[in-house]
């Protein structure tokens, strides 16, 4: 196929996904008209080839992460998404497939998350790919749930399973572990989507608004963000390892390797929610995240300390993590 | 100096930076409240290291390239700035003593153009250096000034004057052209000073929303980027080379050689405003600019046709450019 150029690209791939306010992206900048008494939430992550993804991976499959680890965000944040403007840096060997495959990925991103492309920049870098994606979301005026205000006490929750992906991430690599053997090839398929689709919870947005004292969204590793979660003000944590959500794909590489406890707990890209919540409005959240088709279970509690959250098993031994267990900078 | 981490970073350097709803950065998002009756205007640009600055330029003139060129799309659409995200993919050989710097340049940005840091990201990339930026902006609802409503008739004006980056880029370069000789110090630095620096025309943005009938920032040369706004309508221009605004060191080096025009109508990086504006409207428009401090010049006329735009000089030679003459893609 023959490159366009940009404006060519723009036309053909990224106008059918502009929002009302975005005119064709024939424009410099779109407009946005925010809901009568709404803030907006405003959030940026960008992921590069190699780094957050691998290369090869499948390109809708990247732009459904770009998306994704954005709305994540906004989810955690309470915000419902409106828009996104996405800029790429595309290295010298782009190639117009690719380019389709990440706008088909885009598009099925946007259906499953809402919002619309309202813009972005297309550039060339001869280095590895760089996707930055700027996500925008609204909440009812004062209504974000922010991160830092969990207090001792309060019950910790976190939805759907944790771990998948960082266990989908080792399956996925050149050099698997010795455990993968264990897995099936249905559990290996599962796990590896949980690390190429991310899962944002947008659906848990309106309880955690209504109920969590604070969220955040776990793309490092709960133990890590755990410890981001509670940093610098004499809060600690104690998890009950028994009350992880595990998914049966994850359980079975652990019975497999009971080392892959600590890949679940540090490894990154869950994408799932980590809130604190009173202990008085616990009952009423898991309602409503049941409601919402959100599984969501209460795993420990904020504690009063200085010490790093702990981590303890079936046996009563207590692991303690790091902060910035994992980091993908 | 050592290393810090992300986190570290970002309490050093971007957290002085941070607006009122962005808690220090400490959140994974931030708010922004709207002002009654606005809409947002939202835009995204992005520029690399080799390719839209040189690598050794002094990084606060690259932070407050990477601002201004923004900027300057939302001053083009006649909005406000309000707050920006800025993505940092840093390649290996990343300083703190460079980012140090760039924090600074940041500062100097925020404070010349107005509106806060809002959050972003930061992320290892093994190529060029890419900086990513969100701008966003307000205008009252329904004012943001659109670029594809020119209609035939209208008038059409620059404002400041136009080539000097370009000028000043090829001077900045490894091999300077033949004709730099003639400039002395004072208009190098001049010129040099445009490329490196953006002056993006905030103070022009509420003429423009109460008198152009459409506009444009400057970015990839007058002459492709007016091409850029008449595509497709059966619109074409006629500009009179004799009108168009020229700093006296451009004036110089178009002296010297006068093929230095070609460089000064599609060389880029000006950002400066182009619009269009009814012939009845012209008197107040020029009128308010010139209140608000902002040269404006009127430099020809919208009309019918499907050429590119002419260009015409004193002895009534006309010139005119394909579209894209430019592009930093």
């Amino acid at each position: 196929m023959a490159r366009p150029d940009e404006d060519g690209l723009i036309a053909r791939y990224f106008a059918p996904l502009a929002g009302p306010g975005a005119d064709g992206l024939r424009d410099d900048a779109a407009t946005l008209t925010p809901g009568a008494g709404c803030d907006l939430v405003l959030t940026a992550d960008a992921i590069v080839a190699g780094v957050h993804y691998f290369p090869d991976d499948p390109p809708d499959s990247i732009a459904r992460k770009a998306l994704g680890v954005n709305v994540s965000d906004l989810a955690a944040k309470g915000a419902t998404p409106l828009g996104y403007l996405v800029t790429l840096a595309l290295p010298d060997d782009w190639t117009e497939e690719w380019l389709a495959g990440f706008a088909a990925g885009l598009r099925t991103g946007l259906s499953a998350f809402g919002g619309h492309l309202l813009g972005g920049d297309t550039v060339r870098a001869a280095g590895p790919m760089v996707i930055g994606v700027t996500a925008i979301g609204e909440v009812p005026r004062g209504g974000m749930v922010r991160r830092m205000t969990a207090r001792i006490g309060d019950r910790l929750c976190v939805s759907g399973t944790i771990g998948d992906a960082a266990v989908g991430l080792h399956l996925r690599g050149s050099s698997p572990p010795a455990w993968a053997g264990a897995l099936g090839g249905a559990d290996r398929d599962a796990l590896i989507d949980r690390y190429w689709h991310p899962r944002p919870r947008i659906a848990l947005a309106p309880a955690l608004r209504r109920h969590a004292r604070a969220a955040m969204d776990i793309s490092d590793g709960l133990a890590g963000d755990l410890a981001k979660m509670l940093k610098g003000e004499g809060r600690s944590a104690e998890i009950d390892l028994q009350a992880l959500p595990l998914s049966g794909a994850a359980g079975r590489a652990l019975t497999a390797a009971p080392g892959v406890m600590t890949t679940l707990l540090t490894g990154g890209d869950d994408y799932e929610i980590l809130c604190a919540v009173a202990p008085e409005s616990l009952d009423a959240l898991l309602a409503e995240a049941a409601m919402a088709g959100v599984p969501l279970a209460c795993i420990g509690t904020v504690t009063a300390g200085t010490e790093a959250p702990s981590f303890r098993d079936a046996s009563g031994q207590v692991q303690r993590f790091g902060a910035g267990s994992f980091s993908h900078f």
